[in-house]
């Protein structure tokens, strides 16, 4: 199996090393396209005004593993990947390990998600890793079962193209409550920001902390209710699996709007 | 009405003056917070490293118009109005009007539509306007509909939170076919990157044209069959309003995982 590794934290990101270096590890032809800097929160962007560089990197992973970094987002790393860097395209985009979590809404500002969204839209099966904690920067078990996951994977492939959201909590492999199908949850965020002046006397904004409140979600017909939130599953200390798509319709919206008419 | 204008083409934009000149013509309270330059295909891109700096813009847009251009991301402009610039949240996020289409998965990397995006993930109705051409510059037939659009919304509000992707032919109003609900369809790229040398001999690479195919959605039980998707509405002639959420689970694919164990 060929494999595309790519992430937001960056080329020399530990997450991304671990990530690689255990699908490395299993056997897999491994390829590694990553932001040569940090780009979390980057969304969905793509550099279409400016050139992108791409340069190999070597001594950084194992020697079997083909790595670039690249000067755009997470997002260009999968699309430069797929249309100009690899021969022939991989059987599987995999990005992170994030460090941070990717859950609820966060899902639509991560970089980590848009390098696997991207997968998805080139019709590539995608699976994003997260460590859900900006503190411990132990990735133990979190490689452990991207390597688990994606063996299942090889032996009995998705059932249709898919994008997996992978959360996994920052506890040992032993503690796991064990691995569960979750829904995006709802985050609503109240964000704070700090305005201050700086040393000529110009104010400037810092986006600071933010409160964060998980809402409930209007049920939808077609779901299992007993199916919970990603949010929820990382709270009881399973690994989360989320299926996600790119479809942003909101149906429910379409059906409330068809009785009615909008004129020019 | 109290409503937020923003963009992604950024404050000196002609797509955005008519937006905010339509609105307060109309006699809404008309606040812009705008990129302070072009911020084209950032995607959902937030600032988190850097601080935001923010300048009141005088002259620009009619007098009844406060005006900010913004150091950050659309979503960033309406992060910061919303948390930091305004006294009292709106009623109403408009963003636009975009020069150029924002139709099936392009509103994943839309910094237009994540603008709104914004708006309703803190909770306020919102509408991201589109022209679906890069060439004419003439937003006429756009600026009048938006007008048109919240004047029919601010008479018979919105049935619950959304956000309307509206995308706009560039012909004259007289030539509209009218206006039709629709659904997000789903396009994919087949992307070609331009590999060039630079003069100091580097490689570098240029994301080029780009080959669009749109392919058939599955169906969906809980829509409407009718329901054409917004690259066909406009392909027709109509103005097209596509209802958008923030929720990216893919139910199917729930659906399909859950008779499937994963194990640790």
């Amino acid at each position: 199996m060929k494999i595309l590794v790519s992430n937001d934290d960056g080329i020399f990101a530990l997450g991304l090393r671990t990530l690689a270096t255990s699908m490395a590890e299993a056997g897999y032809e491994v390829t590694v396209v990553a932001p040569d800097r940090e780009r979390s929160a980057t969304g969905h962007g793509l550099t279409i005004h400016q050139p992108l560089r791409a340069e190999a990197i070597e001594n950084v992973f194992p020697p079997q593993v083909k790595a670039w970094s690249c000067s755009g987002t997470p997002a260009d790393c999968v699309k430069l990947a797929l249309g100009a860097l690899l021969t022939e395209p991989p059987d599987l985009v995999v990005s992170g390990i994030n460090h941070g979590a990717n859950l609820g809404t966060d899902v639509l500002y991560s970089g980590t998600v848009s390098a696997a969204m991207e997968g998805i839209m080139e019709g590539i099966s995608s699976i994003a890793f997260s460590l859900t904690t900006y503190k411990s920067g132990d990735f133990a078990t979190a490689g452990k079962f991207a390597q688990t996951l994606v063996a299942q994977i090889a032996k009995e492939p998705l059932p249709t193209l898919m994008l997996l959201n992978v959360n996994v909590p920052p506890i040992d492999w032993s503690e796991l409550t064990g691995v569960i199908v979750t829904r995006q949850g709802i985050r609503r965020y109240f964000d704070s920001f700090q305005k201050r002046v700086d040393p000529r006397g110009k104010t400037y904004y810092w986006l600071a902390g933010e409160a964060i409140e998980e809402v409930d979600q209007l049920d939808d017909p077609q779901l299992a209710s007993h199916v919970l939130t990603d949010v929820q599953g990382i709270q009881q200390n399973y690994i989360t699996i989320t299926p996600l798509q790119y479809n942003l319709t909101n149906i429910a919206g379409i059906n409330c709007l068809e009785t009615r008419t909008f004129s020019l």
